[in-house]
């Protein structure tokens, strides 16, 4: 059989776009942060994960045009080899010392973060135990690993319990879930969890994407439960509250000794670039002076959510700045989007299997009032022209 | 059992740091592309895939610092969702043309384009056959598809040639080769391996990181063959002649519309940053205008490889800017490497399980013939000092 058949039976993206309901790879031609360009018209950006809003800000946008004068725009190499900077090694002291961590270790994306991690620690012979809906790069990296690997109910610690019951007594356990699920905003069950785990003897990693920069004064999931220093392992990207793209592993400092020689997304991936590196560390700079910013993110989400309540929207129960809106089916999720998108307002479309069908907003420490006027208005415009039942669940 | 003993019981690194032979992560807090700064002194950089010298050229810098005054430090999202931009696009479009190709794929690092090309079409029922001296992503990939895996001897088109044989005849096949091997510098046999691919209906991805840029006025091994557009799918690294961080997948339109809508290292991964995607684009146009610079790799890689023979060093039969130099054991590589960095030159030490006992160095545009002639100084003052047998396999 020729292995590209299915490149050529692959019609679903032509279609979508043959009705005029595509909604990927929207091409945006200017960038402002809270404001996008698209083919000419400035959208308010609800669909980002620039939570505090860092990517436009003058002393990040510095530091990581400095890093370019004074390295140049790549190591060309992986760090173990030959692109290790001094400043990739302060990112790693000051992002493990703001987790109130012995150490950490960068990799040049969240996605080789957890790739590294999972595959790094868990081999044949061991178990991964997932939560359903955790990243995609938590199951890739579960699945690159050789462990067998089982999930579990979403957030159900019981369900975890369960499953470690079943492993063979012997067997090396790993659980990963996420801090915030970035699909639905909610804050994983992170007491009970790693209750569960201590029973049998597992480890926890948990990917804290959502959670820094966002939840207690942005140190993340851990801290907003007390737990700080409690998890096994955390997981962080660069390119949601850090204003870049990267990600690293933060932990005790033998586990991280042994992930700098084992994790294989590390080892022949290229050093994260130095205006990556920099504007990651400048963010976090910025993220310790102005904790504000965690607060204004959070006041502006529920400024929509309390809006959207108003008119009688479904928005869940999240407490986090992401705040997803059910839609019915496939064409209602891509027509309410091209809709909002025709007002101005750019959201992400969610359809199966990602997640049940849903509209997907972040908010952002710098939309202003106006901002989040403008997608209220939006939602008013669009609530009222359609039959209430389209856009509850 | 703690899946964590594994980290307490690795002592390798730690030995090796006792004993003063630590060669890895290498801290540099300066980095000019040709030579680097590590603990005050200026090094001779030939442990890099730096092979135009882009990284630190005048407008390569300018475009990435513009990027980010234009864009920000990053689109804190997927192309997929919400991290599209023309800049990504437009750098797509390039590269195409560049290799003849219909189209092309723009992933955030090369680890995640052969992640996202190898996985994105192979799964199970499939069979994924590749050279046993693949690039490392190459491997995780085809682990990561589901699909069986088969692996074939170093750039021997016979050994394919069973393998295939013993494939389910039903089976989607996939062959994936480098076309230029990091650790030898050889280039594949791409004739011979494409015959056999054809004999057996398999469908053939080559990873051209070390050829683009560097074989026929540095469009890549296809091109070096002239067998432009006749292998099925490329895959390329920006991390190394391009001057950035990234890859792509290249090839037919369609194969590359499929993959964007099932590449998930691409799907669920923050987009290239601005400053990356800006350095890689114009890198790439710099390697359109100034054709010279591939010839200089060459140049002062053949003026290294002929002073060292003249040594009576081994330097294998490598015609490409990468040279190896065999050593005896890990005490004799770590040895060497030392010595050589503490008279100014910085290679790579290689061990097995990488590849056989080596000094890997390669050599760039924008050294100078001081630069080439320190190389040689230090070589002369490491072999005369040692039983020739040390320096040779």
């Amino acid at each position: 059989m020729d292995i590209f058949e299915k490149v050529h039976s692959f019609t679903a993206a032509r279609d979508a776009m043959a009705a005029g309901l595509y909604p990927y790879f929207i091409v945006l031609d200017g960038h402002e942060g809270a404001e996008v360009r698209h083919r000419g018209r400035d959208l308010v950006m609800c669909g980002s994960n620039n939570y505090l809003g860092l990517t436009t800000d003058p002393r990040v946008k510095a530091a990581s045009r400095a890093a370019i004068d004074e390295f140049g725009t790549s190591c060309t190499g992986s760090r173990f080899l030959n692109g290790n900077l001094e400043l990739h090694e302060t990112l790693e002291r000051e992002l493990a010392e703001f987790c109130g961590r012995q150490d950490a270790l960068v990799f040049s994306t969240g996605y080789q973060a957890n790739l590294g991690a999972v595959s790094g620690l868990a081999g044949r012979g061991d178990v991964v135990l997932i939560d359903r809906a955790a990243h995609a790069s938590a199951i890739d990296a579960a699945a690159l690993s050789g462990a067998k690997v089982r999930t579990f109910r979403h957030d159900d610690p019981e369900s975890l319990r369960r499953q470690l019951r079943a492993c063979p007594p012997d067997a090396g356990k790993l659980v990963v879930v996420d801090g915030v699920y970035s699909m639905e905003g909610d804050i994983c069950s992170l007491p009970d969890l790693l209750s569960v785990c201590h029973e049998h003897g597992a480890r926890l990693i948990l990917d804290d994407a959502h959670g820094l920069g966002v939840l207690a004064d942005g140190r993340g999931t851990e801290s907003h439960f007390g737990l700080a220093d409690r998890v096994d392992l955390l997981t962080v990207t660069f390119s949601k509250s850090l204003a870049s793209v990267g990600g690293a592993v933060i932990g005790d400092a033998d586990v991280i000794h042994y992930l700098r020689h084992h994790a294989r997304s590390l080892i022949f991936s290229a050093s994260m670039s130095p205006a990556n590196t920099a504007a990651a560390l400048a963010a976090l700079r910025v993220l310790k002076e102005e904790p504000w910013r965690v607060d204004h993110v959070h006041e502006n989400a529920t400024y929509v959510r309390d809006g959207l309540r108003r008119m009688g929207v479904d928005v869940g129960a999240s407490s986090t700045p992401i705040l997803p809106v059910p839609t019915k089916d496939l064409l209602d999720t891509f027509g309410v989007w091209k809709s909002l998108l025709g007002k101005g307002v750019y959201v992400n479309p969610v359809v199966p299997p990602a997640a049940s069908y849903r509209l997907r907003m972040s908010f952002m420490a710098t939309h202003t009032v106006d901002h989040l006027d403008r997608v209220l208005s939006a939602f008013e415009s669009e609530f009222a022209s359609r039959p209430a039942a389209v856009l509850q669940a």
